[in-house]
């Protein structure tokens, strides 16, 4: 019954989306639709992929799902990139990132905390996660402090090495953390349900959301610079925290149900494990994409107010949840942090 | 004995320091005594605060115990921010976050590590107490990093709405150490004494001792601006080690003493307990105070010297008491830190 | 066998860089071969001071250790400080400390992480090594910050106090780890081999090594300008990566060795032993040193680029080794983020 209602919501929100932006309708409206429908389509493709990881067995099914896990956001991104609005790409980079630690994991814990009074998880795996989110934040720290001494040009050379050495990096926690290191890192494992579908249609819905995803990107993408220019927002407010929590959808309510159910360990994976993802995967990947497909390439030197947000994300995540447990307390300073910084980045 | 001589000692110190003030006598003179009437009349204000705890209940007890354990320094910072004297009351500030987590607990646990080999205390507390300290830092940081891009009126509404988060954050964390997870958190509690008088007299006394702290804090005020002249010293020095230690005396001796009873943990509360509030309750307060007392309210930007000193001081403390056991030599390098850092204050 | 040619690769490249000096060949050359030299008196040095300390029992011999540790790079650093070349200093006193936390620590965890899936160590040393870290970082952050606010003048007065605190905080952690805790930190002990020699000789050698060690690094430190001006090099990188590598080569070797026997401890021990001993104790040697040698006195202050080096190594070293067990994920970490700051540090 609640499937029947996913599936008419994503087919209404998809085709008036389309509609809206193919008639030229009023472009607040087009935002708001394309919006919705960015919810329900990235909730579709989380779903085909988890299918077709059912039918692929468990490591090319972890590697699926770690990869498509973030697809939504790439996918908007690549179209960003493609319009030379690099501001707004690492706005809404930095938005995912602080979005997936503070909101997602906040709320996550929060709930979470309101229903159990302590919620533990295997700190094997929070304590390797952050000193991943640490080269996260170095990688994307070190460009943004030499960038001052170099050239455009150097800028560049120095954007494009550092990207190829942390996509290198990331596919080598992907071998630690599903080959060689497995057990260790093994916690309740994020509940897989039955595949929703036959492996034939699965794998057809996988190709099937993808393309839905990137059209009401492409679409949501043309109405940005007169929606942000009419409420008089600033293109960093609208990338950081707007596309990143619709982006996000998904995953939030995903890891909140977990948080619910008492897997903390797995909510706390979704959060930490897809922000890892945006900071030493999508972004390099978005470097090098940029290379190709722009003119002028993208580079990693982010503003001092989201290596700010990005420090901060981090640094008080990583001390929350280092002992492997959690209450609603340290829930609310997650929420507390990340209203802080939405209100400064709304006044900037 | 060693009771009647403090009481004879408040007395003659209080009221030679108004007379000294009604008599104008020479400013340093009049700065010098109003300095030791203040150790005098904040220690008395202790007493009687633990005295009405006492009769108060556990809950409440603690309660008061946490909000009127910086009541000299705020008082004394409200008289800063009367007369304008925003700088000296955001250097008092830090310095008594400083001179808790670094003079207050090194020397706690310098002089507690000379008696016993290793001392400890429960790790729950002080990873609890690290999460909060991170926030107070990310709290104080922001608004800094951001000012930048600000305006002054747009500055003024962050440190209000950073303020009142703040302070909802504090009040929340009241309930949650002291209601819902009392249990966790409990160590070996800071030693309550016996009531030292009645009920009434105890009553009686907390607002005697708190009158008195008021005027003695703004005798001692008033002759701020001519000292720090007269002997070439920086409002920054004055108001990080001068004002913070006087204003801290008590809290000093008794958290020594704790230490030296073998009681870590009631020393680490004390000292980072104190310091928390002041980030997190006592400077929001000021802003809002502040907003109505004084023509242009004060904003929450502190300086980068400032900032710097409180985030040296706040990972340095979060790297030595997360183990929940401490030695001498962790004392000295806490020690070490706060002389490196009133070098540096002093020569600025 | 191996011995023979230790010592014989000694001689020729010792006397063959003499040579090279007084017949002032091609300062390529001269620097190429003065290199070569530098690793085989360093190695030279490093085994007289362990048959000396072997001799000397275990106290005076842990000490002789410690403070001969880094011998070969305070010989260098002292006559690059003879000449003036004070930013040369502080760039291959960076690179000393990064290299030996990023290059030495990351490839021991990942060479003995290849031949051990999981390798574990005293936590209690990892912990104490990370506060003194902190405090070695927070002495070098402390003067850069506020050296904006002072004149020459004030910056020698305080380069010259935190120097001395530094010596003193050094020489108590000595007593620290050698007297008063010395069971608390003891872990599998680093290898002391057999004595090489008889006592007499000994000594002798380690006199003749230390000889040997002062020409060459005279020799070398002669030729670095020619060489850096010719290759378009900057002294930063020369500094920091060339003379830094070369300096601690034996340590590298011995390091990476523990660790393969599975000695993960004694490797530790060694890359954060030795960093620690150039914050701590080589840096403000050359401060006091600098003052009565040269004329103008260098100053503690650091660049921008070399904090923000030192405190992306200190704060991963930290995230990844206060757990006490490493894997070969984590060395790999160490090392992606050495070679980012190798080549920004070479575009810079």
């Amino acid at each position: 019954m609640k499937g029947k209602l996913f599936y008419i919501g994503l087919i209404i929100s998809f085709v008036t989306t389309g509609i809206a932006h193919y008639m030229h309708l009023n472009s607040t409206l087009q935002f708001v639709i394309a919006c919705i429908a960015i919810i329900f389509v990235a909730g579709f493709l989380g779903k085909a992929t988890e299918s077709v990881a059912h039918y692929a067995g468990e490591r090319v099914g972890g590697f699926l799902n770690a990869t498509f896990g973030n697809a939504a956001e790439l996918i908007i991104a690549f179209f960003l990139v493609r319009d030379g609005l690099f501001d707004v790409v690492k706005a809404s980079l930095t938005g995912a990132i602080i979005g997936n630690l503070l909101l997602v994991l906040g709320l996550s814990i929060f709930a979470g905390g309101l229903k159990f009074k302590e919620q533990s998880f295997n700190v094997k795996l929070a304590s390797h996660n952050s000193s991943l989110m640490i080269l996260g934040v170095v990688a994307l720290f070190i460009p943004a402090i030499f960038a001052g001494g170099l050239t455009t040009k150097e800028t560049s050379t120095m954007s494009m090495i550092v990207a190829i050495l942390l996509i290198v990096a990331y596919l080598l926690w992907l071998l630690f953390s599903m080959v060689t290191h497995k057990s260790v890192l093994s916690d309740e494992a994020i509940e897989h349900g039955e595949a929703a579908w036959s492996k034939g249609t699965s794998i057809l819905f996988l190709i099937l959301a993808t393309v839905m995803v990137a059209f009401t990107s492409e679409w949501l993408v043309g109405t940005l610079e007169e929606v942000t220019h009419r409420f008089g927002l600033s293109e960093l407010f609208v990338g950081a925290f707007l596309i990143a929590i619709i982006g996000n959808a998904a995953e939030h309510s995903a890891a909140v149900m977990m948080a619910m159910k008492n897997k903390m360990g797995a909510a706390v994976e979704i959060a930490i494990g897809s922000s890892l993802q945006i900071a030493l995967f999508v972004a390099p990947v978005l470097v090098l994409v940029s290379f190709f497909v722009s003119g002028t390439p993208m580079n990693i030197v982010f503003t001092t107010y989201e290596l700010a947000a990005i420090g901060v994300a981090v640094f008080i995540t990583k001390s929350i949840t280092q002992d492997g447990s959690t209450n609603w307390y340290e829930g609310l300073l997650l929420l507390v942090v990340y209203i802080i910084l939405g209100v400064v980045f709304f006044l900037v």
